[in-house]
């Protein structure tokens, strides 16, 4: 069946975050990304081209919904890419109950306002190979459904959770309940030279502004990953997603 | 004085490597990424929206060319950027001798066919972070002056050179001078149980692809960085410039 405008409209509408909240969908473009994709998450549209559907029907599983049809066109009008994809899908934003406080040993990662898409991927790439299986998330990080994302990381990677939540409130918490709390700062003290627990949240903060005083106020260890030579003439910062992954490697080298 | 046609057209056409190269030229864009790499390089035309200029005028030195003029319009027709800036600086590529080999002692990244124009950025800024001062290119590694790559790095990190080479056969030279060369790769040994000297090459691979046969062919030490736990259900591979990031700072552990 053809698509309609209507339906057009709706999906060209799930780049914006507020609408894809609202509607509790998000969308997956290309051919890899949805094939990753379809059997992990509710779908509630398949749209393709009839060249795309020529081509490659054969790939979809035959619980796959009928797809709508769409000339390369309007595809594009429904794109988020530079360049548009034969294949898009619509699926359910899941729905999870409130999540818990880390385990005792369960190392987790918190980000304190990190904005941009291509580092929530990264820091989800570095979860995923470090077996950190939670990240919780400030309400203003960028979203896990950001269409930049969801093209980086196939809609979160290989059992990686990302929840979204009041940051402060939830380290609090963490912190009362005996969590270690180590935050990334510039002026902490040397990750290298410092006695760091198994299981943990390691805070990570904004691309420009580090972690903000109030998420800064609960974080129980403040740490730094040291340039080298320690005070030599560097860029200001490294990047949050290789500080992510340089913490977090150092936090399972000590205990492999 | 505004500027002509001609001249906007050869500089929208270096939005293209071939041409950068054939013009020996780049271009940066934006008021931080101009500010910032002014000091640094030959500078052949600025080129701003009378706006910007009644703006910013002011930030420019005295030594700075007088800016050609241009409509927002014409601007964009120049840009690379999805949001077209007021001001853009068009600079000589720097000519440099042929690259001298590592020092003894002295740490250096080797990039074979890195082609993500953010992961070399990333790299840069790794590196900077880390002290070290040069990095090498196979010729199939994304051009430095990709004008995201300017973007990303303002042109090149504190002091951090980038030379594009015959990668293996600078390599096989490394090694016959007796230079360690260690590569990364899926299947080598774990970093943190292999002797690591303060100095030598770092190799880093294709996004896709890793390290090839042939450059792979001039690595003493094949390294990898352990996932956690070592077999677990992870993501293929790490991204490389956060691997980039985990190996300098392992590196770098060793001898703080």
């Amino acid at each position: 069946m053809k698509i309609s405008a209507a339906q057009r409209k709706w999906i060209a509408a799930l780049r914006n975050a507020r609408h894809r909240r609202e509607a509790g969908a998000f969308v997956a473009e290309g051919t890899r990304c949805v094939l990753e994709t379809l059997p992990r998450y509710d779908v509630r549209f398949l749209v393709a081209t009839p060249k795309w559907l020529d081509d490659n029907a054969a790939l979809l599983s035959h619980c796959a919904p009928e797809p709508l049809t769409a000339s390369a066109e309007e595809m594009r009008s429904m794109s988020s890419l530079q360049t548009p994809q034969g294949v898009l899908a619509v699926y359910d934003i899941p729905r999870l109950p409130a999540p818990t406080l880390p385990q005792p040993g369960e190392l987790c990662l918190a980000l304190d306002t990190v904005q941009d898409p291509g580092n929530l991927g990264t820091i989800i790439r570095v979860a995923s190979w470090f077996g950190i299986r939670r990240v919780f998330a400030s309400q203003s990080t960028v979203d896990l459904y950001n269409p930049k994302v969801v093209q980086a990381t196939m809609g979160g990677l290989a059992g990686v959770e990302v929840r979204y939540l009041d940051l402060s409130a939830f380290l609090r918490d963490a912190a009362d309940a005996g969590i270690p709390v180590y935050g990334t700062f510039l002026d902490g003290r040397d990750i290298y030279r410092s006695e760091l627990t198994p299981g943990g949240v390691i805070v990570l903060g904004n691309e420009g502004n580090g972690v903000s005083p109030e998420v800064a106020a609960c974080c129980g260890e403040r740490l730094k990953i040291p340039s080298f030579p320690p005070d030599g003439d560097v860029v200001e910062s490294l990047n949050v997603g290789t500080a992510a992954a340089i913490a977090a490697a150092e936090f399972r080298r000590r205990i492999i």
